[in-house]
């Protein structure tokens, strides 16, 4: 229908009495021949994907599933449902909300990196490692750290290497992963010589498939669902409730009195 | 204006351009004449409270306020705070998703079990003492814990004390405080001594007070984003990014190869 | 590690310094040879599914991942987003919040009913028919509606359909199958006819495929960020800031004076 | 204690066996002998307030309590538990996540720029309409909006001048204030005529107050969960499950077949 005075857009999926379509196809064709991957795919970017197009996103999102209870979604998860164990979908929820600057959005901020990069080379100015050094400067003189670079945890981070094999054995490895390499090297020269990370090889590869930026979070956010899944699960069939607890050292004001009393 | 096709009814504020009037008070006035948790009970009960419910309700809300990191609240929304340090909503909004069943929910169970009680009382069928019995006997037939009664770090719930006090001083204890009480008894002589916690007080103070038993979860809520908003700012003004860790122990499959690799 | 006090156990995710393994798997090796429904069904189950088994989830996820902008979840998501446009994880979340008992929420319920109906059957005590019909009266006693059945928009529901024919075709159907068309014949004979719906459907298959009931809802809950994360992405793109709005129609009190002014 | 490896440092609130000290006050005094606003006060700056800071912080609370189902929070809230009926700490949890940078977020905004403003002007390197000019020429070469002025639904925002004049009234208002109305007139000389709205109003008056940025948000939450509050209860004593809808305009592709179907 069209024209209908408060309706919202939407190009994503139509649903009548009969049937669900998502871009067009019938939901039901989607899941007699094709997977999650290839319908995550098609809802975010309109079609379906070329075999290499799902490999990788499969490969993606794998990486994204799951770091441990350790990590702050997981451990926000799973302290959620110690105190709220009739809510799964609100301990998942608590887990998405650790999702930011400092966890899981690194890609986002690093695929706007590589799209200034990259559309700098285009416009004829420079080469990939020069437009690499002006970026690295500009963090320098912001005393900030370059997303993309470097993980608290791992010296090598070893999703980082998987996918950027696996997208050179795809033929999908582009400007994108030029460009990512060059800010590595650029930022070794300046600052310290730190490996690629997840987020970092992620943003790059997101960026050769031509994903937008904030994908790069979005589909962050689809995959880790995966493990934030799993974390409340076990959280609720191993553990008593209200178990999760923490050593804490106040160093507040002396007890006092209330003013007049 | 009536009868919009597609509107939303509602009878709690109406905002029109010049002015916003909550249940027909202009905003300006209350926010001249009034406090907030008269504006909170108006909000929820339709009309402003006597001096004795603003009391009633400002200590409950106090009560409710804070219990140092280590409650599954604030812990939620500080290890959300951890990760993502720019959404300071996500990061209190992940501490309320940590309000459920174990935690802060047990007012709302309670104060059911309360309206049950009087309910039966009222009916003219059995003194407050047999009703609380045959609730007890239930919880044993079915092996679960009374809420409202006994806390895991407090032998005795100075909250609940204070607001019984409080109750009694502005004369307005009634049945909902009787019933708890008698619950209380029953509880001790059947299973055993269990005080009163600040769930159970909160519950029958709020029941005399009027209120319906979702009240007891929604001002909880209420009261405890004070301590949240707190932590939150405590945690991105004290801590560094991803400072929030756990010890993990892995107790599941060693090491293993893919099937055919 | 063993016995560190205060370490959180976990047998999901395995991570050190060098590697990353999911189950004992190397997430390295996941990302090369399997897809994300192979991993998904790993962390939840803690082994590689079969074929027929990977199909059926990605069917399932498929099922769930998208009901256009007018679903509860969808709508939540979107409302979120124009009001708080940088918090992508935020809008999600928000998304996530609204999967409930009456969204997204009957598979759950519906797998406990099968669960309790087949244990009944292998107890010996009866056949499914009468197992059915015993669930049909208590709820019907209860004036509650049976979870899995009918569709607000669907007269049939052409997922569950769907799933049906692809879990016969993989030779997967079993008890969950046969239980939940008695529990809808029964429900036909005693209330009215109602064809199995999505959440049904799932529950049935999930449970022969040996799931635990709150899987249904969890497993939801991960194909549905497929299309949550569309959602906001479109509203980023294609909608500006505070769009969203709705016809208000006021019921409450008319303007009225400060007690006192 | 002090000094235990892993433990969490606060200075917020010590609760042990006996009792619970909010910055040293115990609780229960403050239950006897404060208000909420009184607490939250204490919550964020460590001390309790003037009575004219309190009776601030209670007109700023209030006006924030509540802008009808129409606001973006109360709409997402609303929607939430139209899906999630049991889960009411989710649906208030997702209404937050409806405040950010275009819904109550301008105040954090705002408070930022007048913390710019004021330090130009303590630098002793121009008068306050100097420093207002030089943000406002930016915020034009930016193509940005101001954060503080004009409102969608209100050509001049009642909420605003209420509180100045209480502000003004108690002796309160300072160079924020004062900086306030020169950035005011500032863009009305360069821009348009735009009031200052309740974001910018309260972001002068806390600045005033001495409250730091993120104040201005994490208050506005606290406030705004009154509302929210009221609006959940509301949605479930007043409708039943599901009944949030939207007029839906499909603008996708056509219906289409797979590829090899």
């Amino acid at each position: 229908m069209t024209g209908q005075p408060g309706a919202w857009r939407s190009a994503i999926t139509d649903a009548d009495a009969e049937s669900i379509r998502i871009r067009g196809y019938d939901v039901t064709a989607l899941m007699a021949g094709a997977s999650f991957a290839d319908v995550l795919f098609l809802l975010h970017r309109g079609e379906l994907p070329s075999p290499a197009e799902r490999r990788l996103l499969d490969a993606m999102l794998i990486s994204f599933a799951d770091h441990g209870p350790g990590s702050p979604s997981a451990m926000a998860a799973r302290t959620a449902a110690t105190g709220n164990r009739r809510g799964l979908e609100a301990a998942v929820a608590a887990g998405l909300l650790a999702i930011g600057d400092a966890h899981g959005g690194a890609g986002y901020a690093c695929m706007e990196l590589i799209a200034e990069g990259v559309a700098q080379v285009h416009g004829g100015r420079c080469p990939p490692t020069e437009a690499a050094e002006r970026i690295v400067e500009r963090f320098v003189a912001a005393r900030e750290r370059l997303p993309g670079l470097g993980h608290r945890t791992h010296p090598v981070d070893p999703r980082a290497d998987a996918l950027f094999a696996l997208a050179r054995e795809l033929g999908v490895a582009g400007e994108g992963v030029t460009f990512i390499e060059a800010l590595r090297d650029a930022s070794a020269a300046r600052i310290k010589p730190l490996p690629i990370n997840v987020d970092g090889a992620s943003a790059a590869v997101l960026f050769d498939l031509g994903f937008p930026p904030p994908a790069a979070k979005l589909l962050f956010i689809v995959g880790r669902t995966a493990g934030l899944t799993a974390h409340v699960h076990e959280e609720l069939t191993r553990e008593r409730p209200m178990r999760v607890k923490v050593a804490v050292e106040y160093d507040g004001p002396a007890p006092r009195q209330l003013p007049g009393s």
